[in-house]
C-alpha cells in the first residue's frame, strides 16, 4: 500500500472524529515549553506512534539562545477575603501566565492589578499569557470577572517551580527509499487551546500513523516540540542533518471553519510550495496563498537564512487573523471534527502528490510512439474517458524530456495530477517511459 | 526581387481565387494516407511546382511505425433489395471508411448497421472515418438515409485492395542564401474535404510558386505528405537533417470564416512563435493564440521531444472546433477565396518578417550620431510622417546592440516592423549600421 | 550630518522658494547652446556653487560631431514702415531664432513671411525655434501679432555673430567615500524658458549645494551643458571615466503643476529604476513611470548603446505634453515654488535610498537571534509601534543574506525604508549584522 492507495481508503470524516478525541484528551492539561504536561502530552501521542522523547538540560547553548529553566505548576488561585477562590487554576489552566514564578501573598485590589490580564473587547474570554524569558508571575481572567471584584484584600498564590530541568520534545522517525526527508513539524506547548495547536498536534500524529503502514519514497520526520525555542533546539542538535529536509510543512490550526491557507517557504518555488498550491487549486475548496514572512510559528527557524529550509505552513485561518487565537474561546468548539478531517485530507494530496512527483524520460521521443498497436487507447481501466486518458499519455510522452516533473506536466496540461500518474505507471509498464534517476546525493 | 516585394504586390483577393480553383479541382479525387488519389494530387499540384515525388515501400520501419500497406479503390455501393445504390461510392467518396478492405456479401440491415457512420445530430452530413491500423470496412452517410433504410436485404460492394505498395509524398525544396530552413508542412491525405486541408494544400502550393521567384535568405522545404506517419516517415528518412529547420509552420484550415488562431511550438518562445504573434497582433483582425499541445496535426511529431523542432500552426478555426469538422459539409461553400487570401496573406506577412529579422550593430555606438549633416532627417520616401521616421532611425540605433532583432525593436518602439527595417537599410546604407554575422553553423 | 537628515531639516517650501528665485534671476538672459548667456548663467550658479566653467574650442571633433560656432547676439528687431519696432528682442529674447546669422535688410511682407514663426493655435504666445545646425535667420512672434502686419517694406535686423569660439559647460564634483559617481545633468541652453529647463537648472544648483554639506557615499557629478551636443561632448572628453556612474538622472521639467514621471533608463531595471520606483510609489502623489525611448533630453546620450549608463530622467509633466512647452507661455507664471519644492524632496529622497542601501549580512544566521535578552523588542526610540520596528528587524535579520539591499527588504515586507535602515543601522550595533563589502572596483 503506497500513500495514493490511503487517500482513497481512508475516510476523512472518520479520521476527523479521531483527531478530535484525541484533541479532546489532550485539552486539560497544562502545557508549557518545559514540564511535565509537555512529557504527559508525549506520552499520550506515544499511544498512536512509537515517538522518541528527548530530553535536553536546561543552560544548553542552542545558537544564540539557552535552553531555560523546566516549569512546572501544581495549583494556583486568587482567593477575596472570604477566602473563596475566585480565579481558580483548576478551572482553567489559562488563568496563570505561562512561566509564573511561585508566589504567596496577600494584596490590596490595586496591587493585585498590575498582575491581571484580560480582554475588555471580549468580556466573557480569558486571555492566554505567557512570561518565558523574564520571571514574573501574573493571573488571566475574563473582563466580566474582573469588572466584578470589590475593594477587598485578596491571596494570591501560585504554586508553581521554576528550575534547573530538561526542554522535552518528541520526534518520530520513519524510514522510506531514500533518505530525503519531508518534515513535519508542530508546536505542542500551548495548554488549553484547542486549534493553535492541540489540533496540528493531532493531524501529525494521526498523519504519522498512517504513513507508517504503507510503503514511503522519502523519509518523514515528525517534531512535536515548543515553539520557537523547540524548533531551535532541534536544529541546534541536528545542523549536520538539517540539508536532508527536502520539503517540509509546520502543522498549525487546522480545525477551524476557515478556508485553507498556505504560507510558502521563504524560498517561494521550492517544490513543496508549487506542490500545495496545486492541491488547494484542485480542491474545489476556497483557499488563501501567501508569501513567506519572519514571523508566525517555527517556520522563522527552518526559513532562517542560514538554513533557508523549503518549510511552508499550511493551515486554515492563520494566527492572529480569528478574535479566538490565544484566549479561552480557542476551545473543543472552535475546531470541528469535519474540519479536522478535511485538513487531513489535503495533507495526504500533498504528500501523494509530493510522493509521486517524479520526472521520467520517453525512451522513444523521436516522433509519437504507436500506442494503438500497444492496445494503449482506452487502457486505463474503469475510466468511462478514454479520450481525456490517451490525451495524458501524449502529454506525459511528449514533456517527459528529463525536464518536467508529472506536477509540472499535470499542471501544464490541465489533467489532474492522479491521472498523469496513472498513464505514467502504464507507459512504464509498456517500456515507453523510464524515471529519471534522482542526483546521487539524494539517494538512500 | 524578395519577399517584402512579394506582400506589396500580390493581390490576396486574386490569390485567393486561384487557391480556390485548385482547391476546387482536387476536391474530386479520393485520397487516403497511401494509393493513386495521393499520386494525382501530387501529379495537378506539380503542374504549379516542381515538387519532387517520393515512394517509401510498404512494409518500411520509421521510427515506432511501419508503413502500411498501400490502399485503393475503384467502386463501392450498398443496393436495396431493387438493386438501387442507396449509398453510392460514386457520388461522394466520403461514404466509404478509408483504408476498408474489399467486401461483397449481401447483408440483413441487422448486419449492416454495425458497418455504418453516421452523425445524428447533423442528419444532412455524412461524416469523414478511416480505419488506417485495424483492417474492417464501412460506409458513412446521413443520419437521414440511414432512417429511411427499410428492413431489406442489402448488397454491399467494395472494390478496393489493401496490398504491398508504397506511401507516396511530395516534397519541393527552395535554396536560400543561408541552409537554415523553413518548413511548410501540410496534410494531403483527406479526401473530400476541403478547409481540412485542401486549404492548407492550396495556400502552401502558391506560396512555393510565388517565394520560388523571389530572392531568399532561407532555403524553404515544402511537403505534402499524408498525416502522422507522413511526418514520421520524413523525419526517419531525414533525421540527420531536422536541424537546419530552424522555423516551421504547419498549415490547415486556412479557408473558413473563422479569425486566424495560432497554435505556438513547443518551445512556446521560439521566433517562429513571437514572429506570427508580432502579426495576428498587427493584422488588424480578430486573433486568437494558443500554447502547444500535444494533439493536432503533424505539428505534434515535429514537436516530438526528440526533435522539439520550431514548428507551429497557423490555422483559422482548428480542428474539432467546427460543426463540419471531418464531415461532408466541409465542401466547397465551406471555405471562400477571401479566406483563404487572407490566409495567404498572413504566412507572406510571417515570411517577411522571418526573412527580415536581423541583428545590426550600430557602429556610431558612442552617443547618436548626427542624422541632420547625412541629410537623414525626412530621408525616407514617399513617408508624410518624417517624424515617425526620424523615431524609428533612434530606435534602430539606440536599440542596435547585437542583442535586438528588428522584430524586438519593433515591439518595444510600437514601431511598424517594415518601417524598422527600412530604416535599418538606410543606417546600412550610410555605414552607420552593420549586420550582426549570424552563428557559423547556420551560414550556407 | 548625511543625506538622510537633510531630508528632515530641509523646508521643501523654502527650497521651493529660493529655487524659484534662481529662476527668475535666469529668466530675462538670452542662453543658447553656446555664448555669452551661457557664461553669464553659469556664473550666477556660481554664486552658489563652486562649478568648474570649461570652454572647448569650436570644431573639436567629438564622437560624430563637432563642436559648433559661437553664437551671440546684441540685438534684433523687425521694424515697420514707419520704423516702428514691430518685433523687438529687446522685449524677449525668444523673438530671435536662436542660432540666427546676422542680417540686415529691407523686405516686402511676403518675403518677410518665409523667416516668420507663429503658433495659429495659441494665438497670443511666442513659440522657442533654433537653427543650430543649419544657418538662417528667423523670427518668431505671436500669431495675433503676425495678423496684424500689414501690406509694407519692413526692415530686419539681427545683430548677432556665429564664429569661432567655444562650447562653454559647468561641472560641479562632489568627492564621496566612494569614487563611484551619481550623476546629476540638466540642460542650460534654453533662453526665456522657466519650466524647460530653468527649473532643472535650479534644482541642480541647490541639490549640489545642500548635498557640498554633508557627508557621502557616493560622489556627485553636477553638469550644467548644453542639450545634446553638450552631453556628447562631455562624454566624448570624458570616456574613461564615465563608468564611474554608477546612478544618474537628468533633471527637466521640474517646476510646473504635474505630476511626477519616471523615464526609466535603457537597462530598465537599474538601481535608479527600481529606487525612483519605490520614492514616486510611497510618496503619497500621483505619479506615472515609463520606460526609456531614445528621443527626449541627454539621456539619449547617456543611455546611447555604447555608454549604457543607468542614467533616468525624473521630471513633472515631459516635454512635449504640455503645450507651454517651447513657447513664451512657459514663463513665471508656469512654474511655482510649491511644485519646485515637491520636486526637489523626491530628488532627496531618491538620493537617501541610493545613499543607504546596502547589503548586509545576518552574523547570526541560524536561526532567530534572541532580541529579548539584547532589549531589541522596542528599542527604536521615539517609535510608538513597538511592534512594526520588531517586524522590521525580523525581516531584515531573514533577507540579509548578502543577496538582498535594504531596498529590497523594504520592497518585499511592505514597510518604509527609513524604518529599514533605522532597525539594520540598530542591528550592527549590537554585532548582529554587517555591511558586505561592495565589489573592489566600486571603493575608492
Amino acid at each position: 500500500m503506497n500513500i495514493a492507495d490511503l487517500k482513497t481508503t481512508l475516510d476523512p470524516h472518520g479520521i476527523g472524529q479521531e483527531m478530535y478525541r484525541l484533541i479532546s484528551e489532550l485539552y486539560p492539561i497544562c502545557r508549557s515549553i518545559t514540564g511535565n504536561g509537555f512529557r504527559e502530552t508525549l506520552s499520550i501521542i506515544k499511544t498512536h506512534i512509537p515517538l522518541k522523547v528527548h530530553e535536553v538540560p536546561t543552560g544548553t547553548q542552542v545558537f544564540d539562545w539557552t535552553v531555560p529553566k523546566e516549569w512546572n505548576i501544581r495549583d494556583a488561585y486568587i482567593k477575596n477575603g472570604q477566602g473563596e477562590r475566585v480565579v481558580d487554576f483548576r478551572a482553567s489552566n489559562l488563568h496563570v501566565v505561562s512561566y509564573s514564578t511561585p508566589v504567596h501573598a496577600t494584596l490590596s485590589r490595586a496591587e493585585l492589578k498590575g498582575h491581571l490580564f484580560t480582554l475588555p473587547d471580549h468580556p466573557d474570554w480569558t486571555p492566554y499569557r505567557t512570561s518565558y524569558y523574564q520571571e514574573n508571575w501574573g493571573f488571566c481572567l475574563s473582563h466580566k470577572l474582573f469588572l466584578e471584584l470589590q475593594e477587598d484584600m485578596y491571596e494570591v498564590y501560585i504554586d508553581s517551580s521554576l528550575e534547573e530541568g530538561h526542554l522535552t520534545y518528541g520526534e518520530y522517525y520513519l524510514r522510506g527509499e531514500s533518505t530525503d526527508e519531508v518534515l513535519i513539524s508542530c508546536h505542542t506547548c500551548h495548554p488549553s487551546l484547542c486549534n493553535d495547536n492541540l489540533s496540528g498536534v493531532a493531524l501529525a500524529t494521526f498523519l504519522a500513523q498512517h504513513l507508517g503502514a504503507v510503503s514511503r519514497r522519502y523519509s518523514y520526520r515528525f517534531l512535536f516540540i515548543p515553539g520557537t525555542i523547540g524548533s531551535i533546539t532541534w536544529l541546534s542538535l541536528n545542523e549536520a542533518q538539517a540539508s536532508k529536509i527536502k520539503h517540509g510543512l509546520v502543522v498549525v490550526c487546522v480545525g477551524d471553519s476557515g478556508k485553507s491557507t498556505y504560507k510558502r517557504s521563504r524560498r517561494g518555488n521550492a517544490e513543496i510550495d508549487r506542490v500545495v498550491e496545486y492541491v488547494l487549486k484542485h480542491s474545489g475548496n476556497d483557499y488563501e496563498i501567501g508569501d513567506f514572512f519572519p514571523y508566525g510559528y517555527d517556520e522563522r527557524q527552518y526559513c532562517s537564512p542560514g538554513f533557508n529550509l523549503p518549510v511552508g505552513c499550511l493551515m486554515r485561518t492563520p494566527h492572529g487573523r480569528y478574535p479566538e487565537y490565544h484566549t479561552s474561546a480557542d476551545n473543543l468548539d472552535f475546531v470541528q471534527p469535519d474540519y479536522l478531517g478535511d485538513s487531513f485530507s489535503k495533507y495526504l494530496a500533498v504528500l501523494n502528490v509530493l510522493e509521486n512527483n517524479k520526472r521520467y524520460l520517453n525512451k522513444n521521443p523521436k516522433c509519437e510512439p504507436q500506442l494503438g498497436k500497444r492496445g494503449l487507447y482506452g487502457a486505463i481501466g474503469g475510466r468511462s474517458d478514454a479520450k481525456t486518458s490517451q490525451l495524458a499519455m501524449l502529454w506525459v510522452l511528449n514533456l517527459s524530456d528529463g525536464q518536467h516533473t508529472l506536477l509540472d506536466i499535470a499542471d501544464r496540461s490541465g489533467l489532474e495530477f492522479d491521472l498523469i500518474r496513472n498513464v505514467a505507471d502504464i507507459l512504464v509498464k509498456h517500456a515507453l517511459l523510464q524515471e529519471c534517476p534522482e542526483p546521487e546525493q539524494s539517494r538512500a
